[in-house]
């Protein structure tokens, strides 16, 4: 929804070139609503408005702004214009902006980016996708352990606009080692004694991530350790960059997105859903479909084989959807809870006993109560009390083995190292086809002979 | 899994009162490493470690115990002990954690600690539970406009110790009226000019949240504005505490947990799965098996009612697991990539018939595919090739069909406002198992009359 509120204001200040009234435009209010209230604006409006406003500003302001707007604002702008830009930006946002933009143009930008900045947007592009060093920032307070709480405290207010986070201060040795940190907080508090020193007051137990990590990992780790931030090194212990908490808080979000899709079967898109071409989603949904439909062929040759048993009782074959959803529906619920308790590490692989047993009595309790509701349908559609009987007999022995599976199958796939999510629900939902179907022409065998 | 590393020297320790050494243990390493060595020792031992920390420090430690312990610690130590811990605990962590306490002993403990923070705790336990009242907590760095910048950083200073977060100080009038914010930032960047009073520096447009809001809503508007923290408001604007970034991290993960439970069909647990009683647990599953299980019902009735068909043409009954599956399968990936995207607000309502076109392509694409692989196994089974087709006219229009419901019902609820996640998938798996033998049905009467 775009906010079309102030647009006519927004438009006549930018006809009568009101440079008071646009420069307080854009620091009244916060960046987040700024943005929003420029969204009805056109690309070159939208450039003509942001240079009211201070290359930090600039920045937040366009941070707020939605992806596709940011892609066409660069794209319709000249190399000059985005370079100064792309210069106030957090390196981290740059990068993921440039991929947006063609090769050969990134060059002619970066080549008009200050050396530093273009340094360091260099450096972020080289590491894969999904690990630390391609989310974090290179933006930290460092400073060495010489210097006074007085001089540590100047330095960050030079520094506070530039810095993405002033949470912590890093102290590092002359050739840039992580050495420990100082929280801002114990800076605050240590504020009546100017003269001590950053190492008396620095911590050196320092939790870190390797630049390599899996940017899950570094979510993890953040969360556990409650930190607003958390350093990246390498494998010397060189400082490489912070990781902000609000990049990990898109880590947490992607990251349980990609679940949910995985549980029901989706490869996890790259991109959100509207921007993702029919023909890749076709592709990372057909994948699974197809190994699943495959599942369902084996269903059909299956049921082939018992083609004398079911043609002698045709009435069991109005209960097989029934009985192949009860036995799916029941495993995806155990899969899921069990995937979702792993995720929050509420159950690990030793407590696999209880869990068997939990779901086994589960199991027998959910069973029960359907097979009573089975067995009264049942004796509608059967010829006999006896013959019905194989309804619920079987829904209970389906619902059993489906929350023994379902619990099962996600601790074996992370046991063999794969992820629980991935592979869980469309293989509960192949066994329990076939190993319903198995069950349900047993049971028949041994009640109607 | 228990770090039994430190176990022998802390109990040496313990035994020989070495308090010099006690405290340093407290204090060298992150308080969630001190934690995790301590995990093996009985409660009384911990308390005694704990003994040596600072209040401030105590709580820290004690953040990062597992819960359980947490609980047990309270329940083996004495009233007056809780109640020093209780009082150093941050006021919404010490509400959830008197929740496991029993009612009676509450009021007991509650006496023992000072007023102010009693009453903070009895405020924060009358809100309900899911509401941004219920995880705010209220120690927060208030401070009047008329405060020059000298005098907030010696104040916030002396409070650093005790406050949750020092990122933000909250500007309030003497009836606790929120007035403005002044972020640490800025007040480090405007720390060459101490005589600046607060009034000049804060900024007026506060992003708040009500004290009744929704968890949920209070997650996403501090990940939509980048917050450190949110001050949280009644009515009348009066200042009630702020929510921390930290524990909207917890939210984001529990309400990640909570969809991922929804969309297989489990009503969302209060607890972890491990601690959630067979009795809870078998209620939860049981509501939406059920509900599954009487669609499933429908399906027998159904064929009944087309039951010369059957008994005609005695093979198509081999396919009907595997029409059902490819119908729910479709639609529940469609579901599910439609729910995340609501979620994540990639969609919305007005964007429905895009998202139909595109499920309707990516239908024909899938189905046509699954319908080639489907036809090449149908003609093994079928008496003839013309009866063959039956089977991949019934894929395409089974796949299109489940992809077309499968997004369009997520709108729908939404639309109805109802939660998307709740509703979809049941009644997406519902529908498609009843829609896919309607198809096969009418086709095969088509194909073979």
């Amino acid at each position: 929804m775009i906010n079309t509120l102030f647009l006519p204001e927004l438009r006549e200040m930018l006809d009568e070139d009101q440079t008071q009234e646009l420069k307080e435009f854009c620091t009244a209010l916060h960046p987040a609503k700024t943005a929003e209230f420029m969204e009805g604006l056109n690309e070159a409006e939208m450039w003509q408005v942001l240079q009211h406003a201070s290359p930090s500003l600039q920045a937040e302001i366009f941070h707020y702004f939605p992806w596709d707007r940011k892609v066409d604002l660069l794209r319709t702008q000249d190399d000059k214009q985005v370079a100064t830009l792309v210069t106030s930006l957090p390196a981290d946002d740059a990068v993921d902006l440039l991929q947006e933009v063609e090769e050969s143009r990134v060059d002619q930008i970066l080549v008009l980016v200050p050396a530093a900045d273009r340094r360091d947007i260099r450096r972020l592009q080289s590491f894969p996708e999904g690990t630390a060093g391609a989310i974090m920032t290179t933006e930290a307070a460092c400073l060495s352990e010489n210097y006074t709480l007085k001089q540590a405290l100047e330095e960050l207010s030079r520094q506070a606009e530039r810095l993405e986070t002033i949470h912590y201060i890093y102290v590092t040795d002359d050739i840039n080692h992580l050495r420990g940190v100082v929280s801002t907080r114990s800076l605050v508090s240590a504020i009546g004694k100017p003269e001590k020193r950053l190492g008396d007051l620095m911590k050196k137990d320092v939790v870190t991530v390797n630049v390599r990590d899996d940017q899950e990992q570094v979510a993890q780790c953040v969360a556990h350790y409650n930190l607003m931030a958390i350093p990246v090194v390498d494998d010397q212990y060189h400082m490489m960059g912070i990781i902000t908490h609000d990049d990990v808080m898109d880590v947490v979000r992607e990251e349980a997105t990609e679940d949910v899709q995985r549980i029901a079967a989706v490869e996890p898109l790259d991109d959100s859903y509207m921007r993702t071409p029919v023909s890749v989603l076709s592709w990372k949904r057909g994948i699974w479909l197809t190994i699943l439909f495959l599942a369902g062929l084996l269903t059909a040759f299956l049921l082939q084989s018992y083609n004398d048993e079911l043609e002698k009782h045709a009435w069991l074959v109005l209960f097989i959807p029934l009985i192949i959803s009860s036995g799916g529906n029941t495993g995806s619920q155990s899969s899921t809870l069990v995937i979702t308790a792993l995720a929050l590490k509420d159950v690990a692989q030793s407590d696999w006993l209880t869990i068997i047993k939990r779901e086994a009595l589960m199991g027998m309790i959910l069973g029960g109560f359907l097979a009573a509701i089975g067995f009264g349908c049942a004796i509608m559609l059967a010829p006999s009390v006896i013959a019905a009987s194989v309804i619920p007999i079987t829904v209970l022995l389906v619902v059993v083995c489906g929350a023994c599976t379902g619990s099962m199958l996600p601790l074996i796939f992370q046991r063999l190292g794969l992820d629980p999510a991935l592979m869980s629900n469309p293989f509960v939902a192949g066994i329990s086809d076939i190993l319903g179907l198995l069950i349900y022409v047993n049971v028949s065998v041994l009640v109607l002979r």
